[in-house]
């Protein structure tokens, strides 16, 4: 069993904010997250699968096609849009890293079969360079 | 003459559009920069001042009191907000990482005689890791 | 469950020397490391909790919460000190990176239930950007 | 059970090609990686083993040991190489970042029991920044 | 005038070879990097341009563009390439980083005013992390 | 002309102490930094030179001859070092990255010409990721 792993980035709005709280518990709760106009971050996200390397082609998986898979599947639905507003799968969800990553989960384990026989080994997500998060799905 | 850089971060919304413009000809050319909803980015700045150390501390700047004053008179009026909406002074503007350098530039030359008799001399502004500016006030 | 990190930094000098052991011996068996006047270094710490998303937030835990955690009790009792004479808590230990990481552990998995009901997964800590050690309790 | 790390770096060129293949399936299955002529990486590698820290020393591992192990046995041999035709080990195995952190391991793991008593835990292995891979044995 | 930067990369085999002088002092000069074999590199390629900020736009130039542009004519040139037999800018001229960066500028220099009326600045090429070289053309 | 750049790096212990003042006007002029007992720090260390790339080997200067220089003249001189107490070329100065910066040019200046012709263009010296100079020989 081997993991292989590939990094892809995207740029994004978001606010952290319950519609079910007040303004001001809102505020008390997730601080400068909370402003209305909305701010964003560089995300840099990482997939890992793991599997037996094939003996023909000495890979796990062909990382062009993880690569395009995640970028189809999973960046270009975030790329540029704002997390709470444009996002399908993001809605009636707080857009914190972590509701992200399981997300982001959900839908590579449902498209990996398609281009490989590996499965789905971990989610991670960094929000800025020092704060992120990891998902193994358990 | 000693150059000494300093590095500070702020995470902000923004979008790519001249309100004198169709929606259409915001979007040719910006692209999903002009998303109506936003998106945003980590953004990375370097100060950079000049100057002779001091043969008593050995400094051309105390670097503490440099961070400070970029981040109270750049940093905080720009983090966690939208760069077109909740910050004066880039009312009228572009919100693009020229315009941000050179905005930055400005008030920075205007508060650094508070703290040192070094001369500004570069504000490199990273909107993504792989793109960025630099302005030398000239 | 998901996991969720905070880095952190804090700068120190330390020397790699026991005394129960000669000098030569101690030449021998941690070489420049043991310099009596002392070397030091940039640390980097990366700290993993371990939980379920609260739904009405988002969050495993608020990171500025774990953030100021970790400050005040881990990385302001070393920033700018000197690990052999200035810790309390590393008296009568050798300063290597393992016994930091441990000691930290320790200090962390006390305090943590004052912010969150997730738990301490990992204290993850860099001594230089190619040496770093990993410590998960066990 | 203190996990420690080192990270060491080497420069190589290879290709992707199965000789068993056409070179049309070779062009179809490898893209540009099936360039006859080759191309190569700056290969970052992490090695990490597991182990009670010694009281006396503060070490899981000697660090210095376990970098002039790792640079002797393995980066030595593929640094400033063709994976394909310089390295004994590679041999009739497809010059994958998969095969070559297998490879590695297994050279590791013999090698490892002269310098500490410490197990063998992770050989991680980027060919680019964000392509990489890890194998912990099993 | 404002300086905006944009990085791009690609993956490339070389070897340090001059072909009117016998292997031994090929050896003596270049060490390893004469392999006859062939190694590699993983490279970052940063071109800066410099110009007035368009007051409609708020750019110097679309790094949109400049990124297309870039990868058109320089690195599609050279990724997964050999740049001492597949490169035919590269044809007798050694495969130094200071060859490469003087040979991408003249590239830059013809290409960039089909998209922008900024001039060329600066080539920066990273060979590794620690080996770079810039040209401003002079 | 080229500008050709070496990155290498050392770890020391340090305080901003000045000798001529009263305790209490280091603190409050050094503040941590001006702890007895030392801190410390990893400080990364570019130079540049300047050149014409010579024809037969397409290099402004050896990067290998260059990077033993540097760790022959510098680094070796202050890596595990107290930069106050055990660095001869330090004495009587303060040890600020100013002065650390200043006195490396003045070793690198006198020892280049023993390995090129170029010329030295710059030294770079990082304290930390976010703290670093420059110094131009000006």
């Amino acid at each position: 069993m081997v993991f292989v792993s590939r990094q892809e980035h995207f740029n994004a709005a978001h606010k952290l904010h319950n519609p079910a709280w007040t303004d001001e518990r809102n505020r008390d709760t997730f601080g400068p997250c909370a402003n209305a106009n909305w701010h964003g971050h560089n995300y840099e996200l990482i997939v890992t699968v793991k599997g037996e390397p094939d003996p023909e082609t000495g890979f796990v998986v062909d990382l062009k096609a993880l690569s395009d898979l995640i970028q189809t599947h999973v960046t270009e639905q975030v790329d540029h849009k704002n997390l709470n507003l444009d996002v399908p799968f993001m809605r009636g969800k707080m857009a914190s890293t972590e509701n992200l990553a399981t997300a982001f989960w959900e839908i590579l384990r449902r498209e990996l079969p398609a281009i490989t026989p590996a499965q789905l080994h971990c989610v991670k997500l960094y929000e800025t360079p020092r704060n992120f998060v990891e998902y193994y799905g358990g």
